[in-house]
């Protein structure tokens, strides 16, 4: 069982035999998170992680069907971290997953620095603009603009979180790889896997996947692309079987 | 007519209905170049291009089918240059297309600064190895090996000739791209477009086709994915095109 509030639905991540609490008007996970979740190497039997920016605990949440490390949550939105508590507790995972309702930034002084496997984040995408151009919903806007986090927030803050040889994977948008290369390189993080997400074949990529290595040696791998809807508007097969397990 | 030496052959390019002399044992040019003479944005009616490690004038030939700008390749190696000379009289281009042999680190001085719409280069890919591990063959080892010129090089020299808001595009290895934008912003040209390209789906891309503007504003685009083999080891469609003009 599980309260929902407001307008919140109990929704399925279908391929995971789960549910998640999410809202239209709050919060809910994106195709990106998902991507996200697969595409980071992640320990099989034990280690560390950690998800910054974890909103409704999606990536933990998909990360615990790949993983029996311990996971962690950051989301420093009351809110959200709510609806991450019941639905880690809704699917029975309170053993694996744990969640901080905090400010990221202060995660190296509470949990401790150079301690993780993985650090993972999906972040807000946009530099906070204007106050007029702002989205009016302040879950939104702080979701999806860098109010109360940076880009390089997350990169310092996991850098610091990492292991030697720990992994940092985002999730972003082209127009800010090189950033995400500058930063990486400037916080010991060596970018070595990249994967450019295409909505469709013939278009340009509109979302990046990047994991880099803490102190690890030059050598970035390009994979193989990925295609979300074929020319009929369907989801490829790739995605069709992260989404739905087919 | 041709003057042939030693083992070289007057091969077809069949797409452009022109013809190249190359070498074997001396220099054969590669499909990076020709994806390279297709992926930079050239000015159409006129302007002025140089390419740099030219080799036997591959990326000048071709580029001289998709505008009337005047184009100068700059060749160190005098055997190489001698075949773009031949190359380029055969198929009667000595108006558009002028070759220079020499150091490309001179180019700035000989040609003067801030003059140049377009440069492009595909220059040599590996870090110089022990004098053990390189090539014996030492046209191939400075057209492989960064012995003469190194990626700063081709970058800092490219940005003095360039104008503001003229284009340098590259051809390289994925291994590369961290340093390229590095060295790009370094001497301020801003990386806009990146291709990848791909041996074939499934695969990592092996090669990088990276154009950016000397002065531009950040705004990076990924453009869609380029396989080069089907599942049946023949050309694609877009690469038959390419080569074939299919």
């Amino acid at each position: 069982m599980v309260v929902l509030r407001d307008d919140e639905r109990l929704d399925y991540l279908l391929a995971e035999n789960m549910k998640i609490v999410q809202s239209p008007s709050v919060f809910a996970f994106s195709l990106d998170a998902v991507l996200l979740s697969k595409f980071v190497y992640v320990p099989i039997q034990k280690g560390k992680i950690i998800d910054l920016c974890t909103g409704n605990g999606i990536v933990p949440l998909l990360l615990s069907t790949r993983t029996k490390a311990e996971i962690i949550g950051v989301e420093l939105q009351e809110r959200l971290y709510d609806m991450a508590v019941r639905s880690v507790g809704y699917n029975g995972l309170q053993h694996q997953i744990g969640l901080i309702q905090d400010d990221l930034k202060n995660m190296p002084v509470v949990l401790g620095h150079n301690k993780y496997d993985v650090v993972t984040c999906n972040p807000p995408y946009f530099k906070t603009p204007n106050q007029e151009e702002r989205n009016l919903n302040e879950h939104l806007a702080i979701a999806r603009h860098e109010i109360h986090c940076t880009l390089e927030d997350v990169i310092r803050v996991g850098s610091k979180l990492l292991k030697q040889g720990g992994k940092l994977a985002l999730v972003h948008r082209p127009g800010r790889l090189i950033e995400i290369f500058e930063l990486m390189k400037a916080y010991q993080i060596e970018p070595k896997r990249v994967r450019f997400v295409y909505p469709r074949e013939g278009k340009e990529a509109n979302t990046i996947l990047v994991e880099g290595i803490k102190a690890g040696k030059p050598d970035l791998k390009i994979l193989p692309p990925l295609f979300v809807y074929t020319d009929k508007n369907e989801y490829t097969p790739e995605v069709r079987t992260i989404l739905y397990g087919e």
